[in-house]
């Protein structure tokens, strides 16, 4: 059924396909390996870099292009080699997330130590080429074809719902967390920006044993929910003043969600600790604002950057959701209905992330 | 002799000192414990933190302030504490450079793990307050009396005009270029400003074994000498247009030891390999220019900065100089000249250090 050569799902042909202007149709796949596996998707997540890649905001779109990273379904077709390496079986519920590709080979500093994402010949899973020339489409469809090695097992006591979203959104946010010693060497964590990546950085903080989370936000809106999620503290930039004095040198790590440009970026070093550590995932399609480098001199802190995760730290994870029983805040969607959650999400409507549901998701998971 | 209440020096009664208004006067410098140690100074470099200290471009400056902290001259009374843990004795030759003071506690984290510089009780040579709340002074100056713990012994090997400027702008560069593996896990190196800092990032890169070493400047006009101090890749920013594709992804290492906010920042960063780092150690008194976030999401380059060094790297460095006849490009200017030295050092003449020499330094030395 899986081993068609023809997909369908939401295409974008241009930039207006960002105002809810997909069309369904077929598109062709990577042709099939014995690497491969195929995905009868019933859930795909709505994550952020759908909407940068629908407007070209990272650069130009290859349209036609079918956006959606955080893809969960059935294993209906799997090659021999994939079979092999990961384990998966026809049948077996599966999910990829933002990358399918990379070098693989034993020399590549990166590949050999869990670092794909930094594989200099990535392949992401929507928008990307593959070595064969083909192109990869996404989530927001009926089939997906990655290669298995980018292909994860999704944890029994995790609905798909939920773990579609933590495969790009939930593992942007836990890498850089588990990495920079959340819950260890870094006690007390800042996440900016209380959106979809921002809500998995409290859940997750939480979950990895943080012993004090700190909330960022631009106004209190979204207070009440931030403790719900774990926070501590919160902060509105908007509407205090003197919230710089008041919280400096209160945090071991801050992750920066914000994916605007027009954040107060000096303002979040100066809540660092002597030598803490500001890691940015958000991804602004513009320049970062400048900043004093005082901040990097007399106190030490270390800026740098995160990009999703290995499929092993994206194991890692579903395992920690499973076992701490991390309940995303998410929202439903028939995938019927993405142009409009697409609109919805760019207006920043999200609470806080949106799974697209195919027809043919059990219901109980629907 | 040095036991006297009153040293003399270059006296800064304001923000117009910078423009050669420094007058020679009386000051009153701390009083004196067992932890200390007099020097009567024969050297004394001029930094660029000089200029910026008495023009209060860092913040104000508390006035009347002597600047220096590049001090080299002979040890003429040694505190009994100072000599237990230094091993210096009077007539010695020893230096002192940015740093006097910190809390030296074994329970602080920064002091007992030779992190000096980061210690939250940190007191500069000069325009600083020691705990028993007497102010410090700096090296244009007859005498200088500063704790033991940051006196460091001058190898014979050294000229004392040559050594003098490694206390500051020596160990500003030396510091990073060691811990981040200069030579060892980064071999391909990058210096940007070819000023007097610059210039000893690329004698101490070349001296810690990089095995090539780029150096970033505005113009070419400083290339031969950059590639007599061990540049092998020269850039002129302003003059290559196309600089950042030519030597985009070249660099393990960047150090940048520029002051002025306006540098082409994003552009610096492309050098950099894939987990490249960037260290700042100049420090403009306005903010950083702004960057793309992909630069440290996609690219893993991680931007930090870098503060001066302890005492003990200080030595370490010092031995280097010593063992590899590192000779330092600098100019000798008689003390009584400071004021046109300070002028000419703000107008970017100096090629590249200037030493100020007292009258009781030896002839040969001199």
């Amino acid at each position: 059924m899986a081993s068609e050569s023809k997909f369908v799902g939401w295409l974008a042909y241009d930039e207006s396909s960002v105002a809810g202007n997909m069309k369904w149709g077929v598109f062709e796949p990577k042709p099939f390996t014995e690497d491969d596996v195929d995905i009868e998707i019933t859930h795909s997540g709505i994550c952020g870099s759908d909407i940068h890649t629908l407007r070209s905001g990272w650069g130009p779109t290859m349209y036609p292009c079918v956006v959606g990273h955080e893809i969960v379904g059935k294993a209906v077709r799997v090659g021999s080699k994939a079979q092999q390496e990961r384990g998966i079986k026809v049948g077996d519920r599966v999910g990829v997330g933002a990358q399918s590709g990379s070098c693989l080979k034993p020399e590549c500093a990166m590949c050999s130590s869990n670092e794909e994402p930094r594989c200099l010949h990535r392949v992401d899973t929507y928008n990307s080429i593959y070595p064969d020339g083909s192109k990869s489409y996404g989530g927001y469809a009926n089939y997906n074809r990655s290669p298995g090695h980018f292909v994860v097992k999704i944890p029994d006591e995790l609905d798909s719902a939920d773990a579609a979203p933590m495969l790009c959104g939930g593992i942007t946010v836990y890498s850089p967390l588990k990495k920079n010693g959340c819950g260890s060497t870094a006690k007390t964590i800042g996440i900016v920006g209380i959106g979809g990546l921002g809500h998995f950085g409290l859940l997750f903080a939480k979950a990895l044993g943080a012993e004090k989370i700190t909330a960022i936000s631009r106004t209190s809106s979204k207070r009440a929910d931030a403790e719900k999620m774990g926070a501590d503290v919160f902060i509105a930039t908007n509407e205090d003043h003197n919230w710089t004095e008041k919280h400096s040198n209160s945090l071991d790590l801050i992750i920066s969600t914000v994916s605007s440009s027009d954040m107060p970026l000096s303002g979040y070093l100066r809540l660092l600790k002597l030598n803490g550590r500001f890691v940015q995932v958000g991804a602004p399609e513009d320049f970062l604002p400048g900043f004093s480098a005082f901040s990097l001199i007399v106190h030490g802190v270390n800026i740098s950057g995160s990009l999703i995760g290995s499929p092993s730290e994206i194991e890692e994870m579903l395992q920690l959701a499973a076992a701490k029983r991390i309940k995303p805040w998410i929202q439903k969607i028939p995938m019927k209905s993405a142009n409009k959650a697409v609109v919805d999400m760019a207006h920043g409507k999200a609470r806080y992330r949106y799974t697209l549901v195919n027809d043919n998701a059990t219901s109980d998971e629907a």
